[in-house]
């Protein structure tokens, strides 16, 4: 039994089934990488492009280790020094990549729906490593599966997420996964960085962070993009911080054991405090490691698949 | 039997008996790469650097691609962050990397010749992937073979280069490639923008294109170089396709069946029509995967060569 | 048998014992890559990342040869286009890494202690690649083992470092290591770029190139950092050839045969005359061969030990 779909471009949509049998994989692949060798046959001969039209470092050494635990031969293409500052379209460079016989393509890119758009022209299967502020799935998978070890199940759980919701595909892939999957969510961040659509989503909004750590069980703490967001969303990093950063005392005062999460890279006592990434509460390295084990999911059932 | 040379360094004086092979093995290659495991051991253990000085998206690509399914080790090496920038020469840099006991040197670099001095210092197989305006061999070969694979032949065709011949060595290496294999070449474009002495290399001239077309079989559709050309040579680029541009209607009042290439990647609807370029007379997507295979055949051969 | 440490970070205090144990080794590995197929199973299986926060030709790619022909699994991992670039800091960069199970971590970077740094956050080996003017251990591993190779030993080699040793973690390294295996140690160049101190490592100054050169068997010479040091230090680069460049006529008027290296990229006819570096005295290709058995072999030695 395989996924019901050729690509990974989102959770919007993504059944319960499709989503569990990858974090059910995920967990086979989790214990190969306690093994003093993490590398599996399953993709050998298999050529996979990492397309990066946005740089990352962390996602993307996560999908190459994945891919190289797999056997997979790897072609790393970034968008600096590329056709595409020639001008070539996304469409022109794909079908290129394609024409040499590529088996998996991972996307990164700043438009939402770019992975959408090659899987229509590919017949390459996509994954979708982040499309702007749309989706970025493996790494909501990545939450899921974090939760699902820590807690046995996702269904019923309080889950919280805070920051700049707007413009975050992390947020919204994590809404879509987490509902389906039975969670509760609400989100909680400044008024200007929330959607004002976002209850149709099924999503509870807080304003006021005390509030938000109370309701949850896990808090998802987004990135401040200090590059980005700072001066024309925030009043002040200062003011961000005193009234929604998470800190020791915050949680502490809320009474109960919450889990924090954090796609990374994390501004140490901006959005969270140090003394809590690096704490007891904190699944940051889980979620890190996990990530390695659900991306490998995700490439053996698409690419081992019809 | 192997080939005669121990470097690709160019088309020019290469034998017909040369070519053939080379073609012939990309053919063996070509169906290697219809299997569900592209990849064969021949070349595992040895080890080969690709030497970008000038930045390229596919033909890095499709290089990288040829050697790992070929089982090479490959390292790439960019001029960006390299001891290039510190002002050592192309010697120094070349046989440092020779010293590494590299068994291959892919290059490509702006200065015609960089390739043959390489050849001149180096034991390793030397392969040009693009010398300034000088060669770029494989790009050649990869055209004689998709054309081939269409015609059965390439003798007695007639093959009308288009665009920027004087700086361009995708013409050049054409040129040499197409008349050695039997071929009639022609070139049409700006008057500006053909070098003078062309007639001299076997070569008819064309200025207008719908006479260029008429005589032709096969058109090689060259890039307008948008970043360097415009405005110097060309008096606009509205201009330019009007003049020279291949659309549809110029292909169908010639009244035949001309194949399109284009070395890629395309302006669409400024040398070429996008609907031409996607539509059935386009061989741009064959030339891509031709490409990859006749890029295994050089490496193949020269890697395995005495 | 193995090594006493876990890491390499630099040669000071590192035991005669563990130093020979590299060097013999190496010789192994230097057989290796004498072989046509140069390639060894002993690390499959293993995931190294390159954590390069400064640019660098040669080192990278020795390294990477290295690792490849160990059959280790390699991620890249350059600042350029990197979370570094968000802020993020090198403990909460390299411990993401870590969580990703990767087994060794070969950095370099601009500040001294940044792999000492690694090596006690991470449960990774970690090998210094160079960090800022502190230590460059395995290009002084590979300066030793380039002068046991010629004169059969250390002990008892009179060896002057000329140059910049202000500012040189490669001279650093070399008077650590050259001394602890019983050579006598000096250094030469402008009074401005060499420590005060220096005497307290047991090595002697010598201020005229002349005399240094009579009293020497081996020389390292050291680059002169024309992006950094001319101007600031320096008189001018004339100035400086005429006073400390090793020239031809220079090591003949010693009446001796002075062995010649450099850490490379070399600046021709600066600090060392061409024909010096292209003479029958220079040892600088071997130094860049040696250095691929060298890193292979304080690879293999960390990565299977316990």
């Amino acid at each position: 039994m395989g996924l019901s779909v050729r690509h990974l471009l989102g959770l919007e949509g993504m059944s319960e089934v499709d989503i569990s049998l990858i974090l059910d994989t995920a967990a086979a692949f989790r214990e190969v990488l306690e093994r003093p060798i993490k590398k599996v046959p399953t993709l050998q001969g298999k050529t996979i492009v990492n397309l990066f039209f946005e740089s990352s470092t962390r996602t993307r050494v996560s999908f190459e280790l994945s891919e190289r635990r797999l056997s997979a031969d790897v072609v790393n293409f970034s968008s600096e020094g590329s056709s595409v500052l020639k001008g070539e379209s996304l469409k022109d460079t794909a079908r290129n990549i394609e024409a040499m016989k590529v088996d998996m393509v991972v996307i990164r890119h700043a438009s939402p729906g770019a992975a959408d758009f090659l899987s229509k022209v590919l017949r390459s299967n996509v994954i979708n490593a982040g499309d702007g502020a749309h989706e970025h799935p493996t790494q909501a998978l990545l939450d899921l599966y974090t939760v699902r070890e820590k807690y046995g199940t996702i269904a019923g759980l309080n889950v919280c997420i805070v920051g700049d919701i707007s413009h975050s595909r992390v947020a919204l892939s994590n809404i879509y996964g987490f509902i389906r999957m039975g969670a509760r969510v609400s989100v909680c961040g400044p008024s200007t960085l929330i959607p004002r659509a976002i209850d149709r989503l099924g999503v509870k909004v807080y304003s006021r962070i005390d509030d938000a750590i109370r309701g949850a069980d896990v808090l998802n703490v987004l990135r401040i993009q200090l590059e980005r967001d700072a001066g024309s969303f925030l009043p002040s990093l200062r003011e961000y911080r005193r009234s929604f950063g998470i800190t020791k005392q915050r949680l502490e005062s809320a009474g109960k054991n919450v889990s924090v999460l954090h796609p990374g890279p994390i501004n140490r006592d901006v959005e969270i405090a140090a003394d809590v990434a690096d704490g007891s509460r904190s699944l940051i390295l889980d979620q890190v490691l996990n990530g390695v084990a659900v991306r490998m999911a995700v490439l053996y059932l698409l690419g081992t698949g019809s």
